[in-house]
C-alpha cells in the first residue's frame, strides 16, 4: 500500500486547527525546526510573515483561527514530489470580526521531513485580500 | 543525454521577448491552444488576466515588454515533473513609464506538451505591485 502523501495529512490538520481550533493533529505534523513564511502585507495582517520553530507556527495558526473561518477550498494546480508539494488554491473564507466573505487565491511550496512540515512558503493574492478585508484601496 | 526541461527553454525565450522584444523563440515554445492566466488586478494592469491561443499570448507578452524591464530574478522554490513545472520567483523590474523599480514575488504552475507551453497560471504578490507601481493605497 502506498503511504498517503504528507501534504494531505498536514492539510487536514491545518484546516481542523483553523476551523475547530483543535491543534493536536497539527502539532504532530510540524517539525520542531519548521521554517514558515506567508508573504503579504504584514503591516495590515500581523498573522502574515515569517515564523521559525513549532511553537511560533502553532501560535500563528491559532491567530489565523481567530481571524478567519474556511468555508471551502479548491486545489486548482498540484505538484507532488517525494517530500515536496506545491499547489495553487482558491479559498472561500469569512473574516470573523466583520463577518465579511473573502475569496482568495494562494500558492504554496512545502517540504516535509519524516512526514512533518519542515519548510513552507505561501504567496497570497494580497491585493484581493486587502480589498475585501479592509474595503479596498479606493474606499478607505 | 537528458533533454533540457521545457521550463528552461520557455523561461529564456520569455525573458528575451520581454527585455529584447525578440519573440521568435517564444513563438516556437508556445502551443497554438495555450491557456494563460496571470491572476491580479486587471482593472489596474490590463496585461494581467486570461488569454487563449498563441496570438493572444504573444500579444500580451508584447504589452508586458512595453511596460517593464527585467533586471534580475531568483527562483526561490522549484518543482519539475515530466511535462510540468512550478516555481516561486522574486523579480526585480523597472516600470518603463515611470522608471520606478518594482520588486515582486510570483508563483507559477505550467504544463507543457511536446516542449511547448500549454497551460500556465501565475499568481502575483499584487499588493506589492499596486503599492510600488501606483504609489500605494495609502498615498493616492
Amino acid at each position: 500500500m502506498m503511504a498517503e502523501h504528507s501534504l494531505w495529512r498536514f492539510s487536514r490538520a491545518l484546516h481542523r486547527a483553523i476551523n475547530e481550533r483543535q491543534s493536536d493533529d497539527l502539532e504532530t505534523y510540524i517539525d520542531e525546526d519548521v521554517d514558515w513564511v506567508i508573504y503579504g502585507p504584514i503591516e495590515l495582517f500581523p498573522f502574515l510573515g515569517a515564523r521559525h520553530g513549532k511553537a511560533a507556527v502553532l501560535e500563528v495558526c491559532r491567530q489565523i483561527s481567530e481571524n478567519v473561518r474556511v468555508h471551502r477550498f479548491d486545489r486548482e494546480s498540484l505538484m507532488l514530489g517525494e517530500d515536496t508539494a506545491a499547489s495553487m488554491m482558491r479559498y472561500s473564507l469569512t473574516a470573523l470580526d466583520s463577518n465579511k466573505p473573502i475569496n482568495l487565491r494562494l500558492a504554496h511550496f512545502a517540504r516535509f521531513k519524516a512526514g512533518r512540515l519542515l519548510n513552507i512558503r505561501v504567496l497570497l493574492d494580497s491585493h484581493e485580500l486587502v480589498a475585501q478585508a479592509l474595503g479596498g484601496p479606493m474606499h478607505r
